[in-house]
């Protein structure tokens, strides 16, 4: 039986412009190409754990508008079960315009309307069923707190994908539940306004008793350890979009997770999922196969402390 | 009876994203707010002329999806008749990523398929019935020039807003055709590859006999004239957002135009028009009405030169 994974939080129609560079004046600029994606950090965790085998479900809230549509029939296509998206009449599912440049740079701004999912109540059922692992992002505050605390109850691994701060009191509370937070660099800066990983890990760990680990992109991963901290290496690969790559690391962290992998094991095999993802073009066909990371693991060596 | 006004190009969904301040960093940022409003060069001037009072009538193509339904409506909204829009299958409405700061100043980046507009063919009749006044702008290559020399023939004037080089035969085609060119700055130095307003007009007079001008934003205008160049100062407003803005100009000048205005003149109302429309965040209801713009016109003393 494959693993079951439920990510909850935000799913995003993301409007991927790709330019010769990124825009540094404000002018009008005219883009080569433009395509519609999924996006959101836990909606392409989902996508990532469906195409990694995973029993993938995603618990978020879109508009009952074209672009709603959109994303469930996409979700659909990527094999993730969406019966517990709710379409929300009233308020636009979120948007994100994301420009890329030929070098793979990013830079993605996103609007969500607060009383789609900031703002809203978590869901009368905090997890839609059996469970092996449950990965929150930190758009859906109510929702997240409830979902990791769900896990907690039923002993399952509760991970937290962190990159813009929560407001109290769902914050703490939710460094108080998760069992495993992965932030990104950007995010743990936000969170704890330290610039350096190690420092921004060790304020985490005064308000927090979870695994701590911090990605930081092609420089790997920062992991909190019982002696210190031990880096992990990134897998090298030639990028040509980052887009989603930090939705793929975590999608395939819960995934490793969920099968019972240790704490930098799993890590390990987020790194090598996000890696390959990096190296293709964002879009339903970018998510790496379980054949795909098991093969650029094989091909690595193992880490050295 | 009013002024009939017939503007040719391009049509757009802008999603205008509203920051604190313009992303320079490629990484990502969340939007305070998300509004999806008319854009297009063609359009925005159309929907400028409609509410200065004139019959303005829009010729251009988007594609048959919910953004081309969705502009079409706007359109309407507007005032604008849209009869001659045509909804082609099969290809994309044509979409805008604006990014707006606290201080109104955007950056923009714009998709159009090349085949909706730049490869497309005219429309069999280039203009859809009697006219005042042409605008055209540089996105429908074929639909300009024809456009123009229909202006040409009827004798009414034909007014170029021109941003991107078009490629030949109908840079050419369209430089001789004109009877006014209105540049942008940006536009004149891509065209020229001349840095300097002044000497990037002269190098448009070796190749069109057309009036011409340079829009440069707060500087104001700069005219060619029979013994040189004149400075049109621009009005002083307080600026929230220059989204549209130099549609508005072109709009409201080709509506001046249409009345039989001197250029002179007929520049300082566009003038007018785009200082109000800078004042109102971007929307249905930041075209300045004729009410609007005559008054600014008569607070002010008369241009020297």
């Amino acid at each position: 039986m494959s693993v079951r994974v439920a990510c909850v939080g935000i799913a995003v129609l993301d409007l991927v412009f790709r330019l010769p560079e990124l825009p540094r004046a404000p002018k009008k600029h005219l883009a080569r190409d433009l395509a519609t994606v999924l996006g959101g950090m836990a909606a392409n965790a989902a996508a990532a754990a469906a195409r990694l085998g995973a029993r993938a479900c995603l618990v978020s809230r879109v508009g009952a508008d074209p672009g709603g549509a959109t994303l469930l029939a996409e979700l659909e296509a990527l094999g993730v079960d969406a019966r517990a998206v709710e379409r929300v009449a009233g308020l636009p599912t979120p948007v994100s315009a994301v420009l890329v440049d030929a070098a793979g740079e990013r830079l993605l701004v996103n609007y969500a309307d607060p009383r789609l999912l900031e703002e809203a109540p978590a869901p009368a059922e905090p997890l839609p069923g059996p469970v092996d692992a449950v990965l929150v992002d930190d758009r859906w505050p109510r929702a997240a707190v409830a979902a990791l605390e769900a896990a907690r109850a039923r002993r399952v691994p509760g991970l937290a994908d962190l990159d813009h701060p929560m407001v109290e009191p769902w914050a703490g509370r939710l460094l108080a539940t998760a069992s495993h937070l992965c932030f990104s660099r950007d995010g743990l800066e936000r969170w704890t306004e330290a610039r350096d990983p190690e420092a921004g890990l060790r304020a985490i760990a005064a308000r927090s008793s979870a695994e701590l680990a911090v990605t930081l992109g092609a420089e790997g991963v920062l992991v909190r350890t019982a002696h210190g901290f031990r880096h992990l290496p990134a897998f090298p690969v030639r990028a040509v979009d980052t887009l989603g790559a930090g939705d793929t690391f975590h999608g395939a962290l819960a995934t490793a997770l969920g099968e019972g992998r240790p704490w930098e094991e799993a890590l390990r095999f987020g790194a090598a999922a996000a890696a390959i993802r990096c190296t293709r073009p964002s879009g339903r066909t970018a998510f790496p196969t379980r054949a795909e990371v098991e093969a650029l693991l094989g091909a690595q060596p193992e880490i050295d402390a």
